[in-house]
Order: C-alpha cells, then sequence, then structure tokens
C-alpha cells in the first residue's frame, strides 16, 4: 500500500531533519547572518508548518492549528497564505523557544500520521509528498546556512568532528562524447517530481563532450595562481564587477594561512587537499574558470542526456542554462504554485545534487537553480566542449 | 565592388546619426541622467571612435590619431583598450566641445573613406560593415536615451514636432499555428551578423502559436484597470519586488492627468490612442501581462522559426529566452570580442526591432537585450500559446 | 577603606547584569537584528572583557586569559587592541555559548575581586570604577536592545509582566525662569566621571526658562493629530528626508490599532496611557516637536545650570547641543582613550538619564550622545523658550 | 540715497555672475556631476528666480511672470513655493537653453531695475539686499562646483589660464594669545547679515591661542608622509570609516604623478607649490591633522572673538563648533525663513571665507556650514591650542 511506505517516509525525513540538528546548541538555532541564510529553527519550523498549512488545514476534519501566528512566522514567500515575516527579519525571532518548534513538530507529526493512516485520497498523498521533498531540500539548506553562520564566528566551531563534506574526489577521469540528436528532457514517469520538471519535450542537440570529473581543487589553485581572479579577459562583464566590487580573489570559506591554503569545513578549519573536488564557487568562478580552460559549461540539456553515464552526485553543477519554463508549463494554482515557476528570472541551472543533498531526494531530471553570485551551496564544475 | 557599396553605406550611416542630431539644441548633446542613458555627443563620439581605434589605427599607414585622450574618453566598455572614463560619469565632460566632435567625426570619416577607395583588404571591409552595424545600434539608443533625458524634464521638450514614435497600430491580427519538428536557429549567409548569431544550429519546437498583432495599448490599460500591478500572482518574485519597491504603476513615460491616459513622445505630452501599439515595458510587465491573459511569451527560436510569416519590427518583443551562446558560439580574440559574449548573464533576448530601429539593421536572426527591468527601448508584447 | 566599597559596587553591578538576563530563554541572547542593537550575551561579554583587558592583563601578575580569542569576540570599537569582530556580524556569534559566558563572568569576578582585595593602587581602582560605569551602561543598552529585538517579533514577547517602563507621569508642571549670568559647567569633585565631562569650565547663559514637566503623549498625540509628520515647516531639512524616506509617522513602537494608540512595552503591547511621559522620539521628532509647539530644545549648559531644580531621571532628554569637547579636553592614552571622543561628530547630547539608567549611575553633569535619527532609548523632550 | 547704492551693488553683483562664466562653452553649462555640485546654468537662473519669487511677484504690480514653469525648475530646497525639480536631476534639464536664461536674467533685472528706482519701501531694499548676498554666495559655488566638474573630466580642462586659485601664501605666522572672559558674538549693526549670525550675545571664552597661518601643503604632506591616513588614532570614528569606505589617501584634487604631487586647479593640473596654503580638506581631515599636530580646531567663537587680529579670507576655516542656532534665534516666516534654520543639524561652521568668495561678501560674525565629509570648497585648516 503506497501511503504506508509513504508514512515510512514521513518519518525517516522527519527524523533526519532532528538528527541533522542533534549537535546544535540551542543559541546556533536562532542566527541568520544573510538573507539568503535561514536560522536551524526557521527550517524545523518552516517545513512543519507547509504540513499544516497544505495538508492539515485544508484535509483533517476538526483539525486545530497548534498556534494562530506560526503561519505568519515560518511561512517564506507564499504570498498566497496572509502577511509574512520580513525574509530578512528571521534572525530576530527568539520565541517560540526551539523546544516549541519541536513540541510543534510533534504534534503536527501525530496529525500527519493519523491522516495517513486513514485512507488518505490521492491529493493527500501527493502533498504529503510534495512535503517530504520540501523538508529534504530545507535539510540541504540548514547544512549550508548553518556553516555560513559558523563561518562567520572568528572561533571557527565544529559541527561535528567527522563532517568534512569536501574532502571527497573524483571516481573517473577523461571525457564523454555525446551524438548529435534529438533527446527527451523532463520528468516522464509516475514518480516524484516537482513541476519545474515536467513537460517531457524533445531538445535537439549538437555534438559534445562532458568531462567525466569535476574540476579539483587543485585545477583551481592552478587558475588563481594563474591571475585568474586578476584578468577581466576570464570573466562576463557582471562576473568582473562582483569580483571587484567584493574583492574577490578565491572560493569561500577559503583562506591563506602561512601561505598554505585551508578551508572552513563543518569539522572545523583544515588543510586543503589538493585532489578532492572543488566547491563554494559561483556561477561567474566556473563560467570563469572554463573559459581559462578554453572550454566551456554544459547546457542542463546536454547534461540530462549524458546523465545516465556520469558519475554526479558530489556537488551541484552549474549548468549554462537560465532557469526558465519547459515548454508547456503551467504553475499549480494557489500557494503550491509559488513554489518554483516565479523564481524563472535571473538563475541559473545547477544539475547532479551535492554530498549534502538528502539520499533519495536528486533524480537525473532535478533542476536546481541560484542566483549567479552565491558560493555558499556545496557547487562545482563540470566542464564540457 | 563590394568596397563601394559599403562606401556609400558607410557614407549614409555616418550621416544619418547627424541628420538625428540636427534638431538638438547644443544643451542637449551633454546629459547622462542615467547609467543606461549615454549623452548624444558620446554617441556621436563613441561610434567615431571605434572606427579609429579597430580600423584606423590598426590598418592604415601613418594614421595620426585624432586625440590621444579621446580613446580614453569615448571608449565604453572594451576592457582591453586601456582605461576607460568611468560609465557613469559621461555627462560630465563637457570638453572636447560638440563642434570638436564633429570635427572628429570629420578627421575620421576622411581617412575611412580613403583606406575604403584603396583596394582595402578583407579584415577591413569585416570590420567596417561591423563598425556600421555598431553605429546603428547608437543610433537607436540615441534616440532612446534622448527621449529619458528630455522625459525628467518638467517641461516636456519636444524633439521634433513630427517625431511621435508610439502611435503605431497593429497591421495583422490572429494567431498564426506552428507545426512541431526541427528547425534551423542563427545566421547561416554572407551576409552581416553579430557573433551572437552564429552557429546556426537545429532545434526541436513542439506546437505552438503566436499572436499576429502586439499587446496594444488599451489591451493593457485593462490589465491596469483589473489590478495588475496589485496581484503578485501574475508577477515573479523579482519582478513583483521591483513594482513594489520602485512604486510601478503604469508604463514608463505614462502619466494620468485628469483621469485620461497621457504619455511623454519625442512630440511632446500626447493623450493615449487606446488601438496604438504599447511601448515601454520591462520584462516583468511583460511576462505578468502575459499570465494574466492566461498565455506566455515566445521563446526566441519561436520567434526566429515563424519570423517568415510575422509582421514584425515595430517593437522589441520580449522573449522568454535569456541571452546565452548559441552552440559552438566563440567570443572573438581581443576589444571586439568583447562586443557581445562578455554580456551573457541575467539579460532577457528581445527579437524583431522597433520603430527607432535604423532600416536595414534588422533582421530576423538579430538577437537584442535588456535586462528585465529596463523599460526605455520601444520594447512590447507579442503573446505565445 | 574605599576599595572594600569599590568591591561592593562591583559585585552589585556585576550581579545586577545576571539579574536583568534572569527573565531570558537561551534564544533571546544571541540576535542582533540592527547595527545598533547588541546581543544580550555580547553585552554580558563584553562588560567582562572590559575588566580582563584593562585591569587583570595588565595589573594581575601571572593572569591566565580566559580565552585567547574572546578579546577579538567581545571587542567593540577598541582599534587599539587587535583586530575586531565586524560589528555587524555580533548576531552569528553562536559560541561560546550562554554558559560559556557566564563561566567567563565567574572567572574574572574572581579575579577582580582577588585584585580588589590585595591593596589595589589607584590606578586600579580607576579603572575598576570605570569599568563598573562601563557596566551599567550596557546595562541599560542590554534592555533596550532587547525591546528592540522583541518589538520585531509579531507574537510580541514578554520580557516580565510587571516591566512597562514607559507608563511613569510628571510631577511637577510650569516653568522654571534662570537668570542671565556666567555658570559652571562639568565636573569638579572627586567622584567618578567620564573625561567627556571633565575640564569645568564657565559658560554664559541670557535668560531662559525650562519645562518643569516632559511632554506626555497626549501632547504629542495632538501634534500627530495636527498634521506634524505632514508638515516640512517644523522639521529639520534632514528630519523632514527621514520622515519621508523612512514613512516615519509615529514614534517607535507605536500601532494604531482599530482607532486606538498602542505601544509595545517590554511587558507586552499595551494600549497607551495619554497622561504619561512620551518616550522613544528621535531628535528630529523632539526638534519638530518644540518648533510646532513654538518652543525649542534646551542646549545643554541651560539644562545642567538648572539641574538642581529639575525632577529628571525618567527620560534622555534631547538637547540643542552637539557633542563635541569641553576646553581642554584631552583623550586618555591608548584604548581608554577611544572611549568617547572618536565619537564627537553628528551626535546630538541627551541628559538626565532615564528609567533604564541603573541607579546611581547619572549625575547632572553625565553627557550621553546619539545620532539625531535614533529612537530606541527612552528619549524624551523636555521644552525651552 | 540708499537705493541707489543698492542699485549699483545689485548691478555689479549680477554682472560679476555674467562675468565669471564668460569663458565657459555652452556646454559647460549643463553637468551636475553630484547632488552637491549644481550646474552654472542653474545657478544664473536660481538666482534670478530668487528675485522673481521673493521681490518682483511679491511687491512688482503688474508684474508678468517671466515663464511659470522656470519657478519649478530653479527653486532649490524651499518647499514653500510649490513643487520641485528633484535636486539630483537638475543635470537633466537642458531646456530652457543657456541663451533663455541670459534673457531671462535680463528680464528680471530691467523689473527690478525698476522696482528700485521708484521709491521702494523698506522690504524690497531688504529683499534685495538678501538676493545679492544670495548670488554672491552661488558664484563661489558655480566656481567650486565647476572645478568639481572639470576635475572629473580625464583631460582636466582650463577654466581661464591665469586661475590657479590654491597658489597663495600666508602673510603671517606665529601664535596669537587670546585672554579668558566675556566676548560678545554676534552681528551688531544696521549692515546686512543672515538671520543665523543675529542674536548677538555673550559666550565666555578661557584662555586659548591661534595660530596666524593656516595649515600649507608642505605641513600636510608630512602628516600624509607620517601614516595620518592609516593610523586611526588620529580620526574620529565616522571620519574613520569615511578613510576606509572611500579610501580617502590625500586631499580631494591631487594626484601623485611620477612621486611628485600635483592637483587640478581651474587653470589646468599643475605642480603643488609646497610653501602655498592647504585647500580641499574634510573637516574629518582637517580635524585628524590637528590631533596629529597635537594641537585642536577653534571653536567658532574663539574665532570670531579673535578675528581682528587675524588675516584671513584665503580658505573656508573648519571650526569645531557645529552648526546651532544662537541665542533668541527665530526663523523668519515663509520662505525666506528656509534660508539658513533647517540646515542645523550634523554640519559644521566655517569661517572666514575663501579666494572664491566675493569681495565685500565676507564678514567676521559671517556664518558658512558644510557637512563633515565634503572636500569641493575652498576649506583650509587654522589649528587651535
Amino acid at each position: 500500500m503506497p501511503e504506508k511506505i509513504l508514512l515510512q517516509q514521513y518519518r525517516s525525513t522527519r527524523q533526519h531533519s532532528c538528527t541533522l540538528c542533534a549537535p546544535l546548541q540551542t543559541e546556533d538555532y536562532i542566527p541568520q547572518p544573510r538573507e539568503f541564510a535561514s536560522p536551524p529553527k526557521w527550517h524545523l519550523a518552516h517545513t512543519t508548518w507547509f504540513f499544516e498549512e497544505m495538508v492539515l488545514k485544508v484535509y483533517l476534519n476538526d483539525y486545530q492549528i497548534y498556534h494562530e501566528q506560526f503561519s505568519y512566522l515560518f511561512n517564506s514567500y507564499y504570498h498566497t497564505i496572509g502577511d509574512r515575516a520580513i525574509r530578512t527579519e528571521r534572525g530576530a525571532i527568539t520565541r517560540p523557544s526551539v523546544k516549541e518548534v519541536y513540541q510543534y513538530r510533534e504534534y503536527v507529526d501525530k496529525n500527519i500520521e493519523h491522516l495517513l493512516s486513514n485512507s488518505p485520497n490521492k491529493e493527500i498523498l501527493t502533498l504529503v509528498k510534495l512535503g517530504i521533498n520540501h523538508e529534504q531540500q530545507h535539510q540541504e539548506l540548514l547544512i549550508t546556512d548553518l556553516k555560513h553562520t559558523f563561518s562567520l564566528n572568528p572561533i571557527f566551531p565544529v559541527y561535528r568532528s567527522n563532517f568534512n563534506l569536501v574532502k571527497d574526489k573524483n571516481e573517473d577521469s577523461g571525457w564523454l562524447k555525446m551524438e548529435e540528436g534529438i533527446y527527451e528532457i523532463g520528468h516522464n514517469d509516475d514518480s516524484f517530481c516537482y513541476d519545474n520538471e515536467q513537460g517531457m519535450h524533445k531538445v535537439y542537440l549538437h555534438n559534445y563532450q562532458l568531462s567525466k570529473a569535476l574540476v579539483t581543487n587543485e585545477e583551481y589553485i592552478e587558475f588563481i595562481e594563474a591571475g585568474g581572479y586578476e584578468n577581466f579577459n576570464y570573466w562576463l562583464d557582471e562576473g568582473w564587477n562582483w569580483v571587484q566590487e567584493n574583492n574577490i580573489q578565491r572560493p569561500l570559506y577559503w583562506f591563506n594561512i602561512e601561505d598554505k591554503w585551508h578551508f572552513y569545513t563543518l569539522s572545523g578549519l583544515k588543510q586543503i587537499d589538493p585532489e578532492a573536488i572543488l566547491a563554494h564557487i559561483s556561477y561567474y568562478e566556473a563560467q570563469a574558470f572554463a573559459t581559462w580552460k578554453q572550454c566551456r559549461l554544459p547546457t542542463e540539456f546536454e547534461w540530462e542526456a549524458a546523465s545516465e553515464k556520469l558519475i554526479y552526485g558530489k556537488r551541484w553543477e552549474w549548468t549554462n542554462s537560465a532557469y526558465l519554463p519547459y515548454p508547456g508549463y503551467k504553475m499549480a494554482a494557489g500557494a503550491v504554485g509559488e513554489y518554483n515557476g516565479k523564481f524563472m528570472i535571473n538563475q541559473m541551472v545547477l544539475r547532479g545534487g551535492s554530498v549534502a543533498t538528502p539520499a533519495n531526494h536528486g533524480r537525473p531530471t532535478y533542476r536546481n537553480f541560484f542566483h549567479p553570485q552565491l558560493q555558499w551551496q556545496f557547487t562545482g564544475i563540470r566542464l564540457a566542449k
């Protein structure tokens, strides 16, 4: 019975969020040092609010909402549901306490489990699946946001001593050759996907090659040492402005200490392993590196068409595709419809998933997207030519 | 002989810039009220500098450059050629005078004509063609920038009494149906084109329809009166922020005077003709209008594939395609290579040309591009579904 | 013995900081929602750091500093002591934990008490006195910063149910007349004062009158209802810009709910008592109100000369004096010298003390100072003419 | 007859504005590259508008205003007179032309002369005097604004070949000692003054000394070479931030070319004369220099009390007094009242007048005022101790 499996997935996903927070002290749940980096407490509450707002309030008879104001406090961008707490003020919301947020989670969990145990209809199953995937996305954000907050602390806090996520290496090398022709792109079976993957359609691709390995720290250090950050020829015009105005000279979290490259990891400050895969670069840096290498970044279609033959999942790979709708794309009605479509401007697609992506969350058709200057995700570079 | 034709084109293009400036007073040549709107004097000088820098200095023996510092003053974004005057300071450059800039034009014209009359090689012909097309682009910018400067003056100056460019109407109606299949996109003959149109390639298009008419003022007023600017559901998230932060409530240059819609035109303030074609809207507004109409904007590929059957050239039509390289795109080496490729981020493609585009400048493969919030070009909306 | 009294003062001051924090949850210790509003944890640690840095490290033999990096983390503006954590990032410093900060306090307290119990020299006594006064200042900031953080939370947290600091009323009325003549201004005995009060000097004052009562909520509501925020005539030019750009229409923390004025207090949202004394207004608002009343604000000299006859201490009273040095003012050498003198620009003097000022902290010569747009202190208005 | 003398003054003042503009080309009349630097055309028109608005419209029967919209275009900050063109958009106002502005001047001159020739009443005489002084202020601004605009042009235009205003030297040296006591400050006879000088009053001054000479380039170069711009100890906190954020390393208009100090003057780029008097420094720089010299800046009262014995008029001398009202200060009613009082916040007083101040414009009681970061006036330093 699919609802049993779903219930199982629900439980394990919900539990995983708590497991991720186990090493945190109460203080760590609070800060939002940048607009893009939300507090752990907010992630825990917001993912819970999603189930309450989208599922329980609509489908569970006589459901008593946990607290009237939580819908205001833990909403994110869903304009269709009342006012929203200003996005940049999340760090000021010390109450409800962390403990209360965990109680809120338990309350909602109990009700969702009740609902799933009593012959839920198809709409419920669909929305719970969406809620699970939504929470998985926030699990990755929780980790990347926490890393960012900790990185601003001069004492470089340790999240867990064995949690250096950026020490992994390539398992393949060389170039994958792909043939010219028509390929089918987009999601095409009954399994879960987001609306932005739907609208399976044909694209025509010309001959191309993809690197089987991602760019390593060593290769990127060559770029730095070759003056990559000082030569505008490699950069898009806006990328060059970004470099100049922010005095960018290296990937995020990198430090040059006594002439040795170090970086901040969730296990503290570490010396960089040259053979490990590069992380925390912006699209601008990815594009500049590719130009310096006399290569380019792949399009998202090239990536997806080749995905069966790629070893991926270590870094979100910047593609040279802007985040735009597929043919026939329709936003869902209401708040669920705000999930994806409204962000289809000025962002670039990333493919493949990262070391921080929860297991079973990714798939070849998955379209992640961020603004080109952002570096705080576990982003990397796969070259194309 | 191609060089004779080219010489003819050179002369008429150069003359046309002067003709456009004939109604100006000396004062009008100076201001740069926004970073995007350059002074007429700068346009006249910069297009001249292009011929001097790219052609005369390289190909004409013993060429004496007109003035050492002009290359600094009238360069634009070409990082490869020395320092550049800060883009936002163009309005402070009162010297050289307007008269000197015209003398500079004459000096360069004389030399280019000499060069073209003496068996020019193919590189010269190619660069002069590029320079002509470059100047044609600046002719359009000169008009749109001037309109913007004048629009900021509360006395609404008249450029020419018979120069209301936004009174034109549609000449066709209904929907054009296009069949699914493979189409060839990009430039594919010996005629001039920019590097961003090259790399002719195949794309696969699914069934689609394009409106034969562009959106009119009347239709857009319906959108306004239906609360289009107050309902976030129609807008991209960044579009909605743009609306809120800038208090946008109507297209650029529109004024509501005693309950009647007026707009500023280069012939002064006029009452709006409801049947005329809408102009001066941002991509955000185009996208919101299309959503409200339960339609969408076409991709640039849909547009190009259908272009033979469209009546176009009245407005730059916002497409739903981001400005990105075609397969096989290569930036040219040196300064010429900075022309297009470095802007391939965060901009949307516009197709078709406008009433301000010089005759013979447009073509079906032409890719114009601007940031999604900009309104000062003669931009319009063609719906797709 | 003065050191016994001082030890007593040290203990009670240190204890008072802890008492103020007793109602807090761990979460409340963390946020810094605005640059001006530091976290409670930071206040607790910074005041402790002051004793460690200025006293223990210098005067206690073999003192082991508690943690090397605390001097970096909990320094404020003292440029002379190493690098400093960026002022705006205090909210990201989740580690050390709240508990560790209390341990740090205990460790430093133990050492200071040891030092004070062993025949401390005069420099030590002077610096400990300074540290006590420094901590008292931060006690007031702790309360005002906390109020600001809580006010940003839509659920309006209650700090303590009986802690509405802004319900107090005037105890006197009418005008105090002061005679023309020479008055002595500044600190003039052996008791503690800051360097900015020293340099007792003579000033010549002309006839003036001061209101014995501070402006009440009722009077200020009249100003609002008379269109005070809509009429530029009452405002300084920069004040008017501040009103326009920030859409200021009422004092900070005021809300108009169903046509009744409410405000946020540390006891939660309350209806305003018209007879209570106004609080939380900027200098701009104080000056505009005074102009509307056809009065003016007193200078700090007029205030000090009359202070014996005034009932003060309820609100920090904006004066019409800029914060500038007294004749003969000299900054102390080293870090202590950064305490006051470097802020003598673009700030206005406030006199009198507020309901949040610790007992025995104020005195007639005390010079407080803030930028003219700031509202988050317990500021009020005394009229002069 | 005083009106004859006034008419004479009117004519010569009006003529002087035209004389100052004689070396300009039409293009030079237009730009406003910074908010603080208005175009010459605007200065010419605004000073004329003052006479039309304040005098002719009120006191001349049947006066026909020159152009309805000029009052909108050439108003400055006078909120009481209709809307105003946005301050930062003055550079976009190309029409009316320069020629029309000169015609406007002639028209108003004719009418003012008519009014002054027909038994003007006292109010008229007072306002015309104010208008003359207002125009003199703008003559100085015209020169300093023009210098700023020209300085942004990489070709360093020459205004007049013999117009290097910053080559003058000190004519005295040593220290002037002043006795403690009561001094009278403020304007005290029938001659013209601004409202901010009125309210003659007594101040008590303690012993002080003023340098008879102003700081020279040579002395300031010593400060630079001693690391003055790198050591925060000399700077106010906001001054240090200003240095850091704007990368300030030298006075405005200074350039270090092949290890020699040069500066831009209205006669073009010149090598600096070490013995000439320093110009174009901010209050922050003046204060830092004084601190480095172990001196201080004088208060405006110290300056005025000593003014009889000082050789002044070469540089506007930054004082350590904030711009605040004198005892008994009352803003005049209506637009005239907006002249001075509304700026009494966040600005510092300057005394003495500069090489760009029109003859007969200054006086010992004159209070000039600017924000502490501004450098574009001919500002200098007189030390006190």
